[in-house]
């Protein structure tokens, strides 16, 4: 499976969709998405455009059984424009102004233009499911459409909590699990959903490639906020990344908080300075904050492996499909 | 007809597709949604929900022919979530801290936790799209989405032109109907277009329909631009409210510009004070700007009353819908 030949071959179909927009009248909001996207403008090219990590997902689920890929681009674009509609939509909540090391959206154009752009990007999602009406009969792509949107009504559930714990520290371990099922996991979760029932698979089997995708996703996600505090670059080199400073409420940080010593009552106190960032990581990890979440990533990719075993992807997509989760669960700085 | 059942059932619908966030962890964000649509907190009621005129337009024309509207509901509701999903978005472009007479669901809970509102309410608009599944065939809900999206992307190309425009005044009455095309047209199209394809008619009738429901849009848009100038509340009482003084692009202020006299002349000076607005709207009416807009009024409305009799619609739901469209082509105030 030539990851490189399926990587362009999205770039492709999320160009198409994304095309809609490029008539006379609308060239100017065209190249916010575009910009957005990473193509167009000041640092466009592949380190703007992020992986696709969950097209690939879609595209390999799907002829993990000898299917053709090519009839499940659709779905691939969608999932991805579902995945930079919340980009957008994020970086002006968050209030961030570099996305990939680029200036974010909403910074150059404005929110208002921003919002709408963000709105742009759902509508192409939801107008690029039910292209795959070309390729599938009515009743897949009904199907098709609906994980999609439970998905995305997931992804403004993970939202909420988000912003909601933003403002208080009254948050235990417990509290991780709805809010990353939301934000990270529901998504992956679709992708391989979406692209084992395109792929032809059974109900038993798209249940196991989509737990696999959950787990995948919290396993990730918690690898991340571990990177996040103890990764070396957030102890040494960018300690201003580090997730203590920015207040993020990551598994780390919840278990400490659950445990109520030391960490807990320095992090209720005030923001963390980046001064201290490293005896406060070692505070956090003497409480139980770093074994707390190896344990859980643990779990997680043991679950998340599980499952895609059970799911038993053949061939040379079942081959990558093993590789790109051993990537993302095993990378390291 | 009875109209108020329909709404009454109308509403019960919109309900049941906004509880998908009514679980314990999303309590407060179901609120936001349930005070947006004017369920619940302080002004609540029927002043609140505004009238929803589309998701009737829908049932109406979904029952033209004799069919159930009762099966249409989820489409109804569908029609009412997209088109409040744009205007909670709305607010927040257009930095509007009242609507309906109550504070805007951004100034309650501020822009991040508003934009996360107007995009569960768009999620749900596509969930109750598909929740046509129930009664109707795969492909006539594939169609029905399509219509949908293809309409909300639309709405995304006027609110750019409308954002676009209030940076300029190099701007002639040409440019004004692909705004409101996609601002008040696409949607009121689509309630049509969708509301006939579920009753069952040809495709020669849908397409009446559809142009019914575009022609209502655009003469009904055209008589509230000229009712924001020379309405009587804009002259005398809520001069405030006048159009000329909130700098809005409509179609008698854009023909003013193309007719480069001493209106335009003034426009482009700097902004409009209460005290010239009486004097201001005579130049304008001098300059051709109120006649440009009666005459496309009277078009619109023409093309409107033609198609929907080409449209033909039957018994009681005919009788309701030609009710409607002269009510809302002939509202005075």
């Amino acid at each position: 499976m030539d990851i490189k030949s399926l990587r362009s071959e999205i770039e492709l179909e999320l160009q198409k969709q994304v095309s809609r927009l490029d008539a006379p009248r609308t060239k100017p909001f065209h190249e916010m998405l575009t910009y957005h996207m990473g193509w167009t403008g000041e640092g466009a090219g592949p380190e703007a455009t992020g992986k696709r990590i969950r097209p690939l997902m879609v595209l390999l689920c799907a002829a993990a059984y000898g299917a053709d890929w090519r009839s499940a681009l659709p779905a691939a674009a969608a999932v991805e424009l579902v995945h930079n509609f919340s980009l957008v939509h994020d970086d002006i909540q968050d209030n961030s102004d570099k996305r990939r090391g680029r200036t974010t959206t909403w910074v150059k154009w404005g929110a208002p233009m921003a919002i709408n752009v963000g709105d742009a990007l759902f509508v192409m999602s939801n107008q690029a499911i039910i292209d795959l009406k070309e390729n599938y009969p009515a009743e897949v792509v009904v199907k098709a459409a609906e994980i999609l949107h439970n998905t995305c009504l997931e992804l403004t559930r993970g939202q909420f909590l988000d912003m909601s714990y933003e403002k208080t520290n009254e948050l235990t371990a417990e509290d991780y699990w709805p809010m990353v099922s939301g934000k990270t996991a529901a998504l992956l979760s679709a992708c391989c959903h979406i692209g084992s029932l395109l792929g032809g698979a059974d109900e038993s089997k798209q249940d196991a490639y989509r737990s696999f995708g959950h787990y995948l996703g919290l396993a990730f996600q918690v690898e991340d906020d571990i990177l996040g505090i103890w990764g070396d670059e957030a102890i040494t080199g960018k300690s201003a990344a580090n997730d203590l400073i920015e207040g993020k409420k990551s598994l780390p940080v919840l278990a400490g908080l659950s445990a109520n010593g030391k960490f807990a009552a320095r992090w209720r106190q005030s923001p963390i300075q980046a001064e201290e960032v490293q005896e406060l990581a070692r505070v956090l990890a003497s409480e139980g904050g770093y074994e707390t979440a190896v344990e859980a990533a643990r779990q997680m990719t043991d679950l998340a492996l599980m499952n895609l075993r059970g799911a038993d992807p053949q061939g040379e997509a079942g081959e990558a499909l093993f590789e790109l989760a051993n990537k993302l669960l095993k990378r390291k700085q």
